[in-house]
């Protein structure tokens, strides 16, 4: 096989992946070089802008650190990431929708009894909040002692493991108590950039995007039997729900964050008068019957 | 714009593209997503799949450094190289035709008048070699004072620039005299391994495929006046001339490396008996009339 052209080059690269050992491996790299060479056929890709995106493609690398993943940024912009989502999570009648990890989860997070107060050593204040809910399951049984990993920005927009002079921070990993029933205390997520110091920072900048992702905490929330979801709760009435810079927002997912003042209510919470209430149930489906969703180790990514 | 699906999503992500600036730049980015997107969909990637994909691009950037350009590999072994190549040089009717430039150029290389020996300082020994030629139009007229970059691999597969121990090596800058002839002395190209200590090693073994490319000479043959041309000479009777691992192999650029026994010919050449000589001949194109071929900086790969 010698003497390709663009008409002809395609097939030697597909056909050169024949003796690939797995067959799943051979189907997606098929898929992926058909896609790339289409790609470059399509535009006419210029010796330049291949050359541009070499140099993206090593600068995003290099961004990449134990605290940093680039690339997974990257998908999340391209809607790469959600798109996994959305082919991977096919929201069964009635559970919670899955959206977007992103690149902040981290293994390791404080364990916490129902009623924890993730604001414990917390280097920045924020508005006080009491997240009170129930875990379900689709046909509305309370599950009990589910686990709920939980993380979200800090005031200043960057999570705990992006701030060197942070611990675990407005994080944690908080059970459900037997009757499904879970409460936190927490601050209000405010929106934030995504990190734009970076190659993808650049990208957002030449195709005149902003580099703003409305208010939301993160969950996974597990329990034996049922799948788990990977989700986010959002803020209602934030300015950037219909332009998230990472394309993760459902209806479904947008809570209700209310202002209490009650002297009674707070003092009964352990929370300062007034304060900011949410309530939110999370809703799994069984595990029987459906495929099982798998969870990636996400820390893995800073490895 | 929220609430996304796999039906909706890259509609979306394209949509986000509306403002940028340059609109080429839209274009390739707009043609870059619906593939992205595409793939995915067609393949049903998973998220394990997904992760591991953010893996391997982050250990091809790592992988990245002054000398080593893995992402240039990466697109060379899935033939979007060769395909950039192909787009972009359409071989004008009976010019020399161009190929990969590979990841191994150099700046700053040493010049030298025609006959110059390139085996100077050489670290290793190999088949001595008698190179010559002429640089030609495309008509047949000999074009003056062309300056010809030729670089290749060493006795033992990898390139100067890999060797923390060589200087320029088997490389350099050769000056075709007022006649349009030129002559060196260098060493006979063998066979060689790409680096395979990366991702792309892990990539090639995990498509069942080898890692050799066949043996060849690197030219770049540049004349005011005339389309420059990125090619490379293979040498006849090479094992891997069809199963060249980066796809850039053509019928008219192997050159016939022939054995000379002539204690006469071999003194006149200074060179030793017997000895081996190429014969050949570069034909450029002018500038003329079509759109001139643009030549990257390939060294600042490494920056």
């Amino acid at each position: 096989m010698r003497q390709f052209n663009e008409d002809t080059l395609t097939d030697a690269v597909v056909a050169r992946l024949k003796d690939t050992e797995n067959p799943r491996f051979r189907q997606v790299m098929t898929s992926l070089v058909k896609h790339l060479h289409a790609f470059a056929r399509e535009v006419g890709l210029t010796e330049e802008e291949w050359f541009e995106g070499i140099k993206f493609l090593t600068a995003t690398g290099k961004m990449c650190d134990d605290k940093r993943q680039e690339f997974i940024l990257l998908s999340d912009v391209l809607g790469l990431s959600m798109m996994v989502v959305a082919l991977n999570h096919k929201t069964p009648p009635g559970a919670t929708e899955a959206t977007v990890l992103g690149p902040f989860f981290a293994h390791g997070a404080p364990e916490f009894e129902s009623g924890a107060d993730l604001r414990q050593g917390a280097t920045m204040k924020g508005e006080d909040t009491y997240v009170t809910g129930r875990v379900l399951s689709t046909d509305g049984k309370p599950i009990p002692n589910a686990a709920l990993d939980i993380w979200q920005a800090k005031a200043d927009g960057i999570y705990d493991v992006q701030d060197p002079n942070a611990e675990f921070e407005l994080r944690g990993r908080v059970k459900a108590d037997a009757k499904g029933e879970f409460a936190f205390k927490s601050y209000k997520p405010k929106f934030y950039s995504v990190p734009d110091d970076g190659p993808v920072g650049e990208l957002l900048r030449a195709t005149g995007n902003h580099k703003m992702r409305p208010a939301h905490m993160h969950a996974i929330v597990s329990a034996p039997g049922y799948q788990q979801v990977i989700t986010h709760v959002f803020v209602d009435g934030d300015p950037y729900l219909d332009s998230d810079a990472v394309f993760a927002v459902k209806d479904s997912l947008i809570g209700k964050y209310s202002k209490v003042d009650s002297p009674e209510e707070a003092k009964r919470l352990g929370m300062p008068n007034p304060f900011t209430k949410l309530e939110w149930d999370f809703r799994l489906a069984p595990e029987s019957g459906v495929k099982a969703r798998k969870t990636i180790a996400p820390s893995d990514a800073f490895a």
